[in-house]
């Protein structure tokens, strides 16, 4: 039997891109990591708001699963007092992502929330479009996050929106552990 | 350390809809499946269409994970020339459902692709609500598919709509392994 990864030389990987105000855009990453670990296939998440620290349900699964989720960022409080140390922040993130785009090592590539830090302009949209245009051709990138830029989504493949229809928050129900997190 | 399963006697379960024409829907909940077994949660997935011999990639993690993954579906093939064949497989599924809704075993039971049973008019809508009603109260459900009924989403506490921006097949490209199944 041929390993899936095998196909990574014939195939033309695809350009995800999941946006929008609703919930299930990392989720739906996450479906695509299990889907594509199933099959033996490399995958790596790198997460750009979550907390370099943060140990949440994926994170718990990635060890059990030996798939590489790498939260990189300050979490909730990446908007600091600091807007270099953001911005140098983002930059070193990015940096880790173009090295796993540009490594032909995987399968999958997962930019996880990447398109906040374009959209606070610590990372310009035409360098991540160069990534994706010079990476290996059968590397298939998801990129997830609110307010993808119309550029992004002018050159991906497929896009879909994820659109709040009603959400419990306004109830004032609070995350939940293992649906949410 | 107390196991996250021993919130189900004290939390809120919430009814959770993934609906819409675009991609994501059970991807998103296979990404839930993924943080909750994360956190050592209990989850069992039932798929309406899926066919019984299905070997997806999310079979292929089920297995890995000592997760259930139960396809109990005819595939493409549903619609069949005996619709009352149809019908009697569906209820038979939702038996299943019903049994694993009430058993009080699970913190999330999702139920993959059950709104077109609902829409074939298959399994009543009451009774879905009915069953979501009479739940154990700690149960998270999740409810996947196109065109989620009206009192479903009146009923629900979290719902999304995933709409297709862009997709690929438009172009002739077909589903990718690991990234669509």
């Amino acid at each position: 039997m041929t390993s899936e990864s095998d196909d990574r030389e014939r195939r033309q990987g695809l350009v995800v891109v999941n946006t929008g105000n609703g919930k299930g855009k990392t989720t739906a990453a996450l479906g695509v990591l299990l889907r594509a670990w199933g099959r033996d296939m490399k995958v790596v998440m790198l997460q750009f708001i979550k907390h370099s620290t943060a140990n949440f349900g994926e994170h718990r699964a990635a060890r059990k699963m030996r798939v590489d989720i790498i939260p990189m960022g300050k979490g909730f409080t990446w908007l600091s007092k600091n807007i270099q140390d953001d911005k140098a922040l983002a930059q070193k993130c990015w940096k880790l992502c173009q090295e796993k785009l540009s490594s032909g090592e995987y399968d999958i590539v997962i930019l996880d929330e990447i398109t906040y830090a374009m959209n606070y302009n610590w990372i310009p949209v035409a360098e991540v479009l160069e990534a994706l245009r010079s990476r290996p051709k059968g590397t298939h990138v998801i990129l997830t996050g609110r307010n993808a830029p119309p550029e992004l989504i002018e050159f991906a493949d497929l896009v879909t929106e994820m659109v709040e229809v009603k959400h419990p928050y306004k109830r004032g129900i609070k995350a939940q552990r293992g649906l949410e997190f």
